[in-house]
């Protein structure tokens, strides 16, 4: 069974957007995971097809209607999907590579794109919907945060990225942020590529590598280290 | 002068992406915002148009030249351009609603993706390249980052959204995360809407609210309490 995603949106012509290029698309064509669009207003009710409606307690902006929103769920994951229901939100818990790892290893995800004034709390409770941010700033919808999920989730699939994934996910998953890296040309406008990398001493390179990236991360992120086991 | 982007990548064809559709899309056509991209192959110099090569020091992945990809960048950038120019990197700072909004209201920025793989370090310094994270995941390159941070910049535009954009906005930035949301039907799968909500009161919706967002920071992210000053 392929990974199979389902994106429910207000807007399915962001999608695949550019999911469906490069190494996800041609994955996307060769079957080795799927997406399926679900357009929430087709389950609006009125001829208008509304699926907002102002906010109980007043203030800015729209609410997405829990009755409307939950018939577009019941559609695309009838009761037994074993899919996880997720709802992009800057309210929602971190996205991590760990997560990421979870969701690339299961049958599929079902991703409801919200709109961020925000959606009934009713329906986030009753569907069971997991509620997933991509970090802290605001977009102008869940969609460009799915896409973003779902790029970092097929680039595990099997068969999608072959051994290319392998090293650098190793290295950020040790908890570190990846040390700098060089390429030829040697010598560039006057800048050098530091000695030890050239000097064919492969201890010595993994020494300064580990070491650099621990000091990237203590001056960049001293956060990743806090959460370290010690060592 | 309008907020000009350039986009430096190997896939000119994932942009404009979801940028070209709804709010952002309607403001790109109307010139409230303008987005360049310039192809990093173009400026290779070998018939092959190589960009990259294996990484000094060995090891898993390929690296993006400092040369090849300097010269992109003095072309989208001639000196005196006062543009931040930025990488999308999973090592650099992560992104936040504060950066977004500076980067709201100045020029633009010239955006390079990068392979994931790496850079060549020299190319970051010598052009003094801001390293940007959009999250502690990895994306299968710097374009699916890139449109999340345009996305998040021209939402902030003048013109573009409106007023829509300014609650959600100002309740974030308190360094608290959302309330729950609510709106009509007023009962349904048997789940009312909270009666303070549905009480006419100001003064008792404001204090629910709040103490709502406290309540879900709290439980959710006690990381966005721990950075805020004590009352």
């Amino acid at each position: 069974m392929s990974f199979c995603a389902a994106v429910l949106t207000l807007y399915p012509e962001m999608f695949p957007g550019h999911l469906g290029i490069s190494l996800a698309g041609r994955a996307l064509e060769r079957g080795d995971w799927s997406l399926e669009t679900v357009q929430i207003r087709d389950f609006a009710t009125d001829r208008h097809r509304t699926v907002d409606d102002t906010p109980a307690g007043g203030g800015a902006g729209m609410v997405m209607r829990a009755d409307i929103l939950a018939r577009a769920i019941d559609h695309a994951a009838p009761q037994g999907d074993p899919r996880p229901k997720l709802l992009m939100s800057p309210r929602g818990k971190p996205l991590s590579q760990a997560r990421v790892r979870q969701l690339a290893s299961g049958p599929g995800a079902v991703i409801v794109c919200g709109r961020f004034e925000g959606v009934d709390q009713r329906v986030i409770e009753a569907r069971g919907l997991e509620e997933v941010s991509i970090g802290d700033y605001i977009l102008s919808g869940g969609e460009p945060a799915a896409l973003v999920l779902l790029d970092a989730v097929v680039r595990l699939l099997p068969g999608v990225m072959g051994n290319e994934a392998s090293g650098t996910e190793e290295s950020f998953e040790g908890g570190l942020l990846e040390h700098p890296h060089f390429t030829r040309p040697q010598e560039w406008e006057g800048r050098a590529i530091p000695e030890v990398l050239t000097s064919g001493n492969h201890a010595k390179v993994a020494a300064w590598r580990r070491e650099q990236a621990e000091r990237l991360t203590r001056e960049r992120r001293p956060d990743l280290l806090a959460v370290r086991l010690p060592d």
